[in-house]
């Protein structure tokens, strides 16, 4: 059957959704739903097929998710982001851009590097405009501390000890190709001192990831900055293997799936 | 009467609030208003008074807004933050910094610059992660073409074509001190050719502005930035003194009260 196959780029807030994969129960809201409902509206019905770069979990938000779609229908570009968007418009997804591809590109498989963006801040007050949208930590984070323990776990290893328990990876051998951390202090912040950095990114980025594997590792990057881990105890958790050894799952509202490279 | 003077630095989300100021239905939730309440319950009810050193209207978002208030209570700087926030625990308005200051020291009389930022997302989907935090313009902006335009309304100048007609202000003569333009395009944006900046931020610092300044100025440099206008009308348009010459006001949403220099 011919069909045609398009990669669109999908900006998300994932407050208010039950994570990026259709549920058991199909009461909550979930990402890919609200993609399904409305390429099938796009399409006449004539959707055969959609898959995601990185599935993301409840609560947690997408700058620049990659999905591709199948349909027997052929499309413009800006037919699809302009069509999509407008049976999009009660969600809170807005599709960025969209391309035509050939039948070799997949959404998951072709993936060569995903990047995550954990957003933290870090100051006395949570802002009320960052609500649902940053992990709040008052307490002042060494961010050097956390940078040096972050190189620990560059490379190849076994990340069990980042692991979610209910991850169903069949290795848990993954390679970690960078992790970044990016900080400022808003002007209104340094007469505070200069104290905190009150924005601190972690940008993280590997072929492929765990499940709940980012959220693990910003976890306890944050028990070494709040001085609860030292830098050296990050290369112990990591070759103990054990989760129960490692900080706590960072909140799911501060994570961004940021992009894919294919 | 002995008294005690505080400088306090506030964030807010001004989505749900109905300006800064205390309206005369008391039905209407302000900054003002909510501020007022929990600073009575921070001194048992021994505020004397609160000033404000930016009005902002409805809808306004502020990074660093002053207030200052004096109460006859004595209060550490760390109490005073963490019982604000913590009475304020229900709004969308947080405390960043508190200062004990000198009773000469005024959050309005004593400023001797402000700054406003504007934030335009400029792409063809609007962001679900900036839904009342950013003005969506889908056509491209020619921000070179703003920019040129700018330079015309910096110095001192009668503005009255870029003044609300309920503005109380005596005299329409300000001195705008600067117009700085900060874009860029996101990763993912890229891709789309980068034919748009997403993210335009324009700052615009003066000592004072008249009502609706800002917005209408901002609202203006769009109109160029659409080819609407071209960048020499604006000088036109300064010098005719009348608003309806201008361009539109610019949505409340894209509007921050950044911070002030005393």
């Amino acid at each position: 059957m011919q069909f045609y196959r398009y990669k669109i780029v999908v900006e998300y807030n994932g407050t208010n959704y039950y994570g990026s994969q259709i549920q058991q129960k199909p009461a909550l809201p979930t990402i890919n739903q609200a993609m399904v409902i409305a390429l099938n509206k796009l399409t006449n019905h004539n959707l055969l097929d959609l898959a995601v770069s990185g599935r993301t979990d409840a609560g947690v938000h997408a700058l620049g998710q990659v999905f591709h779609f199948d349909t027997t229908k052929f499309l413009q570009n800006h037919q699809i982001v302009l069509g999509l968007n407008h049976y999009l418009q009660a969600e809170d997804i807005r599709v960025i851009s969209a391309y035509l591809v050939d039948e070799n590109f997949h959404a998951r498989f072709s993936a060569k590097k995903r990047t995550y963006q954990y957003l933290i801040q870090n100051r006395q007050a949570p802002s009320p405009l960052l609500k649902n949208l940053a992990w709040h930590i008052a307490k002042p984070l060494d961010i050097l501390a956390m940078k040096e323990a972050s190189k620990f776990l560059l490379g190849c290893h076994d990340f069990s000890a980042f692991r979610d328990s209910e991850c169903q990876a069949k290795s848990p051998i993954r390679s970690l190709d960078m992790i970044d951390f990016i900080w400022q202090n808003s002007a209104y912040n340094l007469e505070n001192n200069g104290l905190l950095a009150d924005s601190l990114k972690i940008n993280v980025v590997a072929k492929s990831f765990l499940h709940h594997m980012v959220r693990n590792i910003v976890g306890t990057l944050v028990y070494v900055g709040l001085g609860k881990f030292k830098p050296a105890d990050v290369l112990e958790i990591l070759q103990s293997k054990n989760r129960s050894k490692a900080g706590p799952t960072a909140p799911a509202c501060g994570l961004y799936f940021l992009s894919v490279d294919f």
